[in-house]
């Protein structure tokens, strides 16, 4: 149950700023499926048009960065941040993009492995070393 | 401050169990240098032994991920945790193993984006589409 | 599913303590509903008449933030924390305290930067300028 | 200790994009301060340039929601998730948009209430009220 | 709803890392009972193997700290992450191991307690006194 | 550096409010010692009184949790927050306490590995077996 209304299609056509994200996204995405998130989304249409116009732009597919390796990154964060919806969705965004199961155990490994030296450092209070600073 | 002592090579030296530890530590990165973690965690040496041989093994180079795509993850956990101290050596790794500017810019914006997105699923707890299931 | 018993009105009329509370509940908000939260509370009477105290206290009416701010500040500390049902009862009662659809518009666009900017700053670690002191 | 380098003026003035950010928050801002944040985001000219845009949107003056309470909102996110500069750089800006000493009493006092409450909903896993769905 | 598939008994006894698992478990808490949490990490063995030992280590009988202490801070560390899984089972083991509702209340009292100062502190910025420091 | 004045012995005894809180917790803890977190909440002195009111009632002696042990789980919450200065001022309460070395191993070990678990559960999204239920 969400605290927002999810819209459907019929009312995201009758719309135009939220028509013309829905049709971005489709083209994009080569696929008419369009998620709960921009769905509920729509009824915020400037923060629907800033929120799709930033993740085109971060998720773009020829960056520094290939589009799985930023999939992983991104479930990372969602797990670290427990946001279930976002973990569901790019954990499938990251299997279509090629994820093996092979991969995803290591993921869950190092994110399982972060979780507990990020607890032990914080629980210890450890100083940062010299060692890491930027310059010198 | 830390809420533990940092154990000098002198001390981790009379210790058995510390200085097999240090000792491997050093053999795997091929470097003297132990950074502060492993110095406070010297303090517990069945913690410290069990965390070591368990980031021997989720940090091996042969694995289905890259060793530079595990530093991206970690970074990724340890900034949604806010572990200062994992930020900071997880950085200087990811930078050690070939992370340039560009993958670092990206890395950013991909973390600042998750986070953004993860909030607003939050914040209007959006349900799972069923298109995200497993099986079916 | 609760971690515990919800208590029916039947049940918390026959606790002296439990009663009192619910009645005061009642009265301050001029309705009949209890919500689950104090129903679950109630298997902990002293947790529960402190809590209430407390709440009462905080969110008086009469204070230097008006009702609704408040509510606002509440939705944003429960998404960060990702409190589903306390995303739930705190929109609900924003929206009955008048919160426009542009407010809750703008209020999620707030949650949003923030966590982008959080994260961005944290994974930078950038150090606090001298002008963010208190005196001088 | 920041993870990047912290942009100097003189450095700023030499890259196009770079300046023409810091002459836009100059602007905006009516003051020749430019704070940590973005020496720091300068390295990333790109997540540098699409932050300050939507900073600047989800800000601005003339929205739903005054600009002091938005910094109310900032505040608490910023807390809930631990960002000690975001902290201080929101906390002095809702001073400087006239917060007063009482405001801030009754702020801290609501983001200690939520934190509570969220804790002991989260613990005692208490299922939402259908009272509280959007529809019906 | 999972993002893995959850091994039945028959599965499990196909695969022998995960059988030798299995077995274990059931020998270490005589009971047949297998959660889900460990029919899910089936999908991964290395993971699988590496957590049950572990888990097997540190929660051991015969430790400084008794079993139900132990299982007092995994609720309090499972809320605070907000993971709801977690806090059912481990309340479930708490009550098994002769958690009284008193305990409980009092469990959650101290929760909700840390969570708000926490939230104080860290909104305050408050820096450590001089006198916690390890040696003098 | 904190965002607010911390309040020295002149001026709390100045203020009859300020004043009868900090004569309270000097009685209650037998020392003359009042750490910064008072000194800093001495600006609000509502929430002063409010949260020293509760604390005090929330780590009473007589409870059914020894105050040790209550100890130890604010030190877990507080590691799972990130709040440095409450990692700090309960870990040297706890060791006052009689905390021993062996035990704030295990405490770290059980933080450290709760951590984990709790990842794994949320990337991998485990749903709440049956038998966890409170009642059937």
């Amino acid at each position: 149950m969400a605290t927002v209304r999810l819209w459907s299609d019929a009312e995201a056509d009758a719309d135009p700023r939220v028509k013309a994200v829905f049709d971005d996204i489709r083209a994009a995405r080569r696929s008419d499926f369009i998620n709960n998130f921009w769905r509920a989304l729509a009824n915020q249409p400037t923060v629907l048009e800033r929120t799709w116009a930033d993740l085109k732009q971060v998720m773009a597919v020829d960056g520094a960065l290939d589009p799985l390796t930023k999939e992983l990154i991104y479930i990372a964060v969602s797990t670290a941040n427990g946001c279930s919806y976002c973990i569901h969705s790019h954990t499938a965004a990251a299997r279509a993009k090629g994820m093996t199961e092979a991969q995803y155990g290591e993921l869950l490994a190092v994110i399982g492995m972060a979780n507990t030296t990020n607890a032990l450092v914080t629980g210890m209070q450890v100083p940062v070393d010299r060692e890491f600073a930027v310059e010198g």
